[in-house]
């Protein structure tokens, strides 16, 4: 790599501590970044939005702010990408959808705002799939671009994964940040329903749409959860309550060695034989790692997650699908009309089974530390018009317990492939440190 | 009045200092009052339980506290009236329906914990209407036994206004501590959605359902509101926050003359000639009270609060209309049949909405100090088959914003009409300041 690739390889902590001690000015890192996109970009197509001179404006700020020896928040001076569906005030938000072209937000959203608070750059806004559902975007796999990268935060997981940017915001509301984590080998975090507030975001499915994170390495992924995590009151689902302090929490030594679960979940048919043998291999690493099924109550999670997301999809989409329904993808259209006749019996119904999915996960976790599981069928599949199955990711999504994918296990075509680690809600701290473990203990081999 | 008579006609705050100074015992209080219920609940009919022996017992142990020199709470001692929608683990909970005879709970309701943790003795039960909907339990007004109490807490409404308990607890999901209060002539008050929680109640509509309080005085109502008011965890609505302390800003002078404004609402048709005319009369007796009328968002207010009330029916009751349909009544079955076939997109739509509403009666709480309006169409109708209309309520319980009425009116026949006074939701303490300020007012003639 060139000086500028080296710069572009470095860790969102490690960049920001070299810009806060001087060694790096935020300029060359942010240029060493857009070198890197144009040389990539046209081949891979994660950003809808980038302006270079914008982006290098905002690194000169922070410079400046840093020269001027003012504060510095724990990204001060790093460029972060941000999914095409969080409005950002001063950059167009388009959503993944040819009927909001050319629209510009008026504010920020909350957490946008709060990576601005921490001193980031705002680099640009990377590719979503339509209104964050399905059909894909223009973004290719950056290991292989006749696969997909996975959806619905396509460019967030490309640009990363592609030393573009070192971290990235995306959203899942089944399974848009752990998909394309696994798919383009990066780790993927999509924190306990509520931490991190949706004000000023694209509204899918209010119990189920989630803020997550990508990053190159575990430190990363947890400082932006960090930056992102805090009780916001204009988001009905955020509670005031104390930020479980990721980054703290992982770097401490486990009381005892942690014990983790191996959990097929009702969807195991639809994982690939190589999945399946990845897994066994990483099982037998672990020695006695206990194998269990889910009690019989999930059986009916992923109907019930369908239920949910297709009736608030036809809400919240109600008004494109009237007035620009010609402009949707079928897939979403279907998905819109099979929703207009969920009843709300049914619809509640679901709603009020989350806490009992918790419930059983909360069991779980009383006695294991973390639930390892597979964050994906297999690896990216081969085309570029769908972004594979969410399978493995709805339960979870659907429960709103804190799901993290981890890049260390490949498929048979050498592309990369996750495994997720799973906790119960509200432990996200201590789903961090029992990875910081396992890869510790992958690493003593 | 008998001496018995004079100590059941104690308000809660004086019966209660006057047993913690040892002027009287709490045995004594409930012997009075039970003294009372003999008299009168043969042509009243408030109770569904009600146990003397036990009743006195709880009364010598709250005494030989009193007298241990141990704590006491603001409620020692002190007769409560508790809606039978309520778990009591001591008394069946039977919920106002044949179905569910004999139910006993293992566990109290939150709210008559706290009123034990007060000290307060649980004198019984009081009649609900059919599973706190529409249909009459056995109570008749106390003004007039030719007249329905209203509901659905008709017993608590009765049992206060007939000087059987001090105090007593209701719920409200459409109009259900307001009306009753305003039929029977006592104070009633509907808190801000979420301040009380409904751990351990029946539960009808989860957006709607909010627990309130009865008292013959301000002061008791305030009283019983601080008591019950507090987080809890098992409640989603609820929220960890402070309390309001409803008694310590009663009791403050108001920085100004509170403004009030009339607001007759989309059914002020619904209201009676003499209504219409108490109302004109109370807004002259201000002088120049302004008077508006709603923005028209509110037209749909009732049709948003019929489909969300009815669709959650469908689905909380889903078991006994299942299993036991031909035990309940026809206009509950009418509207499960109507809330099955609600639509979640339309339930959701609905739902949404509430903070509109919200939005607009805090912009209207901005400008004026409280919202005057009726309390219901008149005073209590003649027959025992039905328990009047809940309209004048619909609006403020959909909106989840504290009401009181204030029983200082008459109907043509002389019977108790109230007066309501709505506030913004979380402004519960300055409610009751302006409520205090517009009975001295009133006093002062």
């Amino acid at each position: 790599m060139s000086q500028d690739s080296t710069l572009a390889a470095l860790t969102a902590s490690e960049a920001a501590r070299q810009i806060r001690d001087g060694e790096i000015t935020s300029q060359e890192l942010v240029q060493g970044c857009l070198d890197r996109i144009d040389a990539l970009e046209d081949n891979i197509g994660a950003w809808t939005h980038l302006d270079r001179e914008y982006a290098l404006a905002q690194a000169e700020a922070a410079q400046d702010r840093r020269q001027a020896g003012k504060s510095v928040g724990p990204l001060h001076g790093v460029p972060v990408g941000v999914k095409d569906i969080l409005d950002t005030s001063d950059m167009p938000t388009e959503n993944g959808t040819i009927l909001h072209r050319g629209r510009k937000p008026r504010d920020d959203s909350a957490v946008v705002a709060r990576l601005r608070a921490a001193g980031a750059i705002i680099m640009g806004k990377t590719v979503s799939t339509e209104l964050a559902v399905y059909s894909p975007g223009k973004t290719k796999n950056p290991h292989d671009p006749n696969r997909t990268p996975g959806g619905s935060s396509s460019g967030s997981a490309a640009a990363v994964a592609s030393f573009m940017v070192p971290v990235a915001v995306g959203t899942q509301t089944n399974g848009s940040v752990i998909r394309p984590a696994s798919f383009c080998g990066v780790f993927g975090f999509k924190p306990s329903h509520g931490l991190i507030p949706r004000t000023g975001i694209l509204k899918q499915s209010p119990p189920l749409d989630t803020v997550g994170v990508m990053g190159r390495t575990l430190e990363d992924t947890a400082l932006m959860a960090d930056v992102l995590i805090g009780h916001d009151a204009r988001d009905p689902h955020s509670r005031p309550m104390a930020a479980p302090q990721i980054s703290r929490i992982m770097a401490e030594e486990p009381p005892l060695k942690p014990n983790l679960v191996f959990i097929r979940t009702p969807v195991w048919d639809q994982a690939e034989e190589t999945t399946k043998d990845a897994f066994r291999e990483l099982c037998e690493h672990f020695g006695d790692l206990q194998i269990m099924d889910l009690p019989p109550i999930f059986d009916g999670a992923l109907e019930d997650h369908r239920k949910i997301m297709e009736a608030d999809l036809a809400l919240s989409f109600a008004k494109e699908y009237r007035d620009g329904k010609d402009k949707l993808s079928k897939v979403l259209c279907e998905m819109i009309e099979r929703g207009q006749q969920v009843l709300a019996t049914d619809y509640n119904d679901a709603v009020s089974r989350i806490t009992d999915y918790q419930a059983e996960i909360d069991a779980i976790i009383h006695v294991f530390d973390a639930i390892l599981t597979p964050a994906t069928a297999g690896e990216a599949p081969m085309g570029l018009d769908a972004t594979g199955s969410p399978a493995f990711c709805t339960i979870w999504t659907l429960a709103g317990v804190p799901a993290l994918t981890l890049p260390i296990l490949q498929g048979p075509n050498g592309m990369p492939l996750g495994a997720q680690l799973v906790s119960a809600k509200g432990d996200d701290g201590r789903l961090f440190r029992t990875a910081r473990w396992l890869l510790d203990s992958l690493d003593e081999e």
